[in-house]
């Protein structure tokens, strides 16, 4: 652990490798002795043109994006791609099927009844999205735009272990808190987008991942931001104005040493290792502590749990404690409340047995 | 100046005040003990919502906005912008007026037209955006929606040396590349916005001054995405979702350098001397240099110029010496050619008077 910094369980803005902070802060006010800071830069300059590209080109390379599919990067995150991926993707027809397993996939399937019918092909609300339905219950319809679904609901913990199959309808996916967790199927999909403060870097952007046939406008609806439109981001090479260009710098700088340390399979065994040490401390508690998830539908990157049924106060006291250890941002959602630990890239294995073991410390001394 | 630095006259991203960076620099990696950079924090953290109230006030405070106007800040820039002050702003309208004295102005107008009618009050593309016509010229239409014009064209280099007078009709102002080098009068307009990138920090944000009528949602489209919509940011004090949470520190930390220095009065008198020292120049050359904008119109901020009636070669020749002098980003804007001086706030006296020195060195030496 470097000197005074913690481990941050945040659900993002997310704990980032120190190598890359430190990468970032040593060239904060003179990039590569171009006499500048990254922040000054030009957008159209040739420094960042090339901190541009090369991102870029990690990005397609990291995530194996298919060579015709293109590669977005927009700011305002995944909530405006809700409206973004309707707005660019309804094109002449009235509805798209959303697979709502999460209060992220409830919000965009909200965003799309702006402009056509959003279609619930499922809606595990009832159930307080502790599930992922069997396929035999979806209700997809073939004549829907797209079908939506969010692979890792943060709030709730609820995550995609496969990709949906959806026949010939248009796949759409918000990754936004496990991209870059695990080698994904991009070709699988019409597009994918996520925000990047989970695996990616800071807050303040989105990165896509698009089919070519959605990019060239003929899905567009008129009423469609400038902005927000896929075909003059593409055509532009995401610079139709000036992008988040500190961001993407910094995106760049943390995909790279995402390719240093093994790329998306190494990230993937991480993955699996830090959850399975939390899940094994909250199954082997008796019940002391409690997932509500599913198994098949568990998170390996977003562990919401309750303590001792949902006791308020010693929730508190865990939070509390845990300060103690040098563990941080363990609170879950203001809208679930209890205690949640996200496992982002960025957070080491060490940091994840520091959480364990005060996990079975607390247990121990508050059993009742 | 600082080991390695140049003098950067880019149009935006643009030069900061070193201190501010010095100080990002410094706090990268653990931003004041604890134990955590900027970058990594929960946006809902207790840390990071001092910085963002932080930061907010600053804003009241440097810019005197009236307390009942609502601050928003959030990403996609300017142009983003443009959508939202339709979407927010039309109500049950279908027209509003644009006095178009840019390139910005002109995109901004165009964007209306996708939601209702957008008159222009005036145009000078004819002339090549080289002027702000009288008054008494404009076609205001007591009946449009609001009015909206471009206070600086950053491209064109035309500024508006005071707050257009359009009656009782709502003023909208895109102050991206003014905002911050002079007081301004928040209360005569209904809305000001303004991209980060050149006197308040990294690109990736704008920030708007909002009176409370257009706050309450009564004047929204339907179709507004709700990450642009006033009424959304406003109610969750521009935290809806994740926002830019680095680039809003960066710009509490340039607010605090500006309150620090003596505030929009300071940086006001700065941008007097900068850019008289650049007209005094081309003014006093004998047609070497040439200004196309109107003096009335010229900008303070943006000063767009010509070598010889336009000599591409003898343009780019001052270009290369310039960055022999540690001059650089001194190229007129892609679409129009030539070369141009960004005077931002974060360009010290001292880097004028250099760029000033080259321009009559250079004139000597290439008068025919």
């Amino acid at each position: 652990m470097a000197d005074g910094r913690v481990y941050n369980f945040s659900p993002g803005p997310s704990t980032m490798p120190l190598e890359v902070l430190e990468e970032v802060q040593r060239e904060l006010v003179n990039y590569k002795g171009s006499g500048m800071s990254v922040m000054e830069m030009s957008h159209r300059s040739k420094e960042f043109m090339a901190i541009a590209a090369e991102a870029e080109q990690n990005l397609r390379d990291v995530f194996a994006v298919p060579s015709d599919y293109k590669v977005l990067m927009m700011q305002g995150g995944a909530s405006l791609q809700f409206s973004a991926v309707v707005l660019n993707m309804l094109g002449t027809k009235s509805k798209a099927d959303y697979l709502v397993t999460g209060q992220w996939g409830e919000k965009a399937h909200k965003e799309c009844n702006k402009y056509g019918t959003g279609q619930l092909a499922c809606n595990t609300k009832s159930s307080k999205f502790t599930t992922i339905p069997a396929k035999a219950e979806w209700k997809l319809d073939p004549e829907a735009a797209f079908v939506h679904y969010c692979a890792n609901e943060t709030i709730n913990g609820v995550e995609f272990s496969y990709t949906p199959d959806v026949g010939s309808v248009p796949l759409v996916a918000d990754m936004s808190s496990n991209l870059g967790s695990r080698p994904i199927d991009v070709g699988k999909h019409a597009y994918i987008y996520a925000g990047l403060h989970k695996n990616l870097g800071p807050a303040g952007m989105a990165v896509g991942f698009l089919r070519p046939d959605f990019a060239d406008g003929s899905k567009e609806l008129k009423i469609c931001p400038t902005y927000c439109s896929f075909k003059t981001t593409c055509d532009n090479s995401s610079m139709y104005n000036t992008p988040a260009c500190f961001t993407m710098y910094v995106m760049g700088e943390y995909l790279k040493y995402t390719k240093r340390v093994g790329g998306l399979s190494y990230w993937a065994e991480q993955s699996d290792k830090k959850s399975e040490l939390v899940y094994g401390v909250i199954d082997g508690s008796d019940g002391f502590y409690q997932s509500a998830v599913e198994k098949s539908a568990r998170s390996r990157i977003n562990i919401p749990f309750t303590i001792r049924g949902g006791d308020e106060a010693l929730e508190r006291k865990f939070l509390d404690e845990a300060k103690k250890h040098k563990l941080y941002s363990l609170a879950g959602h203001m809208s679930v409340g209890a205690c949640r630990a996200s496992l982002y890239n960025g957070m080491p294995l060490e940091g994840v047995a520091t959480l364990t073991d005060f996990m079975k410390c607390f247990m121990d001394e508050n059993r009742p």
